[in-house]
């Protein structure tokens, strides 16, 4: 199994994740999206993937892009450390946590969005930071909420699930926009709790193996 | 099941649509999402739902927003038509289209998102037809090569999945912007056919009780 990744890539963090809270291996390609104007552009990964993103997932015949698919898919053929829950109502609550990342925040500060803001509309420093910030804020606010019922180290009951998946990657890159979450106590504790678990550490940006040595050191 | 819905709201499309392939009955809560600044945002919608976003859908104790997890609770619940396909990697496939329209194309070109270019960003009208077009034209273009592999009538296979579920509210959309999708031959091909089918016809905007008369007449 080959995963074909970057370190910085925040979908990329999830499928990470998700694949050491499974104990699955694989092979991890670096796929830097800056340099060079992004290796996602050159013809042999357009060839692969021609949707030109990662995460990118090849398991033997089966290649897949998007991290909800890429997770739904080991969940479904690795299901002996389940990520999604088993009753319908908390699997629709999951997947609802999922999208409101997956859709309603990261979608508006990934690189292509912010190189489009920056090169075509050319908008100030300061008008790209409010951005970012205004589509994260409003996307938190919504998250806390959703999980107000309740105290739990995960998002959903007492083990991760893919909802915790999407979390982390998402305050993780919050925190690194200069966000200040410590006023949302529901995300911030079960962000302190995640990280502290091997399976989300070791997905973690600074520890892959193309992350720069200044970011391992850091 | 109560389906809180605006006419225009593509999202909502998609539940509609799969609402109707599985013969589900339900009763439609209109929620103008323009009107005095949006019903989405009334104190009531909100202790509702605090995302405010439609589609919201409301079954007895369990309630949900996002479309992905609203049509994979349905498809739980109601198994007799699935909308998802049962093998591994045809499932991942049509997941995976279905996130290149919901996180790739329609965050980029939702209300919000428009409403934040206008009056914050203060882009022209071109500029925002131009933003509007590119993130389209992109996503479509990734679309276009995932279906290229078959001359299905639907995205997968030979029955409807939530992938055209996803498909035919957006290429819906990007005509309404005033794109052309023919050069798409296989996108134009299954919106084509999906259109012609009662359950996704009768999910589209102008057959709706809140679509206003001159909609319903077009």
């Amino acid at each position: 199994m080959k995963l074909y990744s970057y370190w910085r890539s925040s979908c990329s963090f999830r499928v990470r994740i998700v694949l050491n809270l499974k104990k699955i291996s694989y092979e991890y390609v670096s796929v830097n999206l800056i340099k060079l104007g992004g290796q996602q552009h050159s013809p042999d990964f357009q060839n692969l993937n021609p949707t030109r993103e990662v995460p990118f997932l090849n398991d033997g015949s089966v290649s897949l892009s998007q991290s909800i698919a890429i997770i739904e898919y080991l969940d479904k053929k690795y299901p002996d450390v389940p990520v999604f829950p088993k009753s319908f109502s908390e699997r629709g609550l999951c997947l609802e946590i999922c999208e409101l990342i997956n859709s309603g925040i990261q979608p508006l500060q990934n690189l292509k969005v912010l190189q489009y803001l920056e090169t075509t509309l050319k908008v100030s420093a300061q008008q790209k930071s409010d951005w970012i910030n205004h589509w994260i804020v409003l996307g938190l606010n919504s998250l806390e909420q959703r999980l107000s019922s309740h105290e739990s180290r995960f998002c959903i009951g007492d083990s991760p699930t893919a909802a915790d998946a999407f979390l982390i990657p998402q305050v993780y890159n919050a925190l690194r926009f200069g966000l200040n979450v410590s006023d949302y106590k529901n995300i911030q504790r079960i962000y302190d709790h995640c990280l502290s678990e091997e399976a989300f550490f070791r997905a973690a940006p600074e520890q892959q193996p193309d992350a720069p040595q200044a970011a391992a050191l850091a």
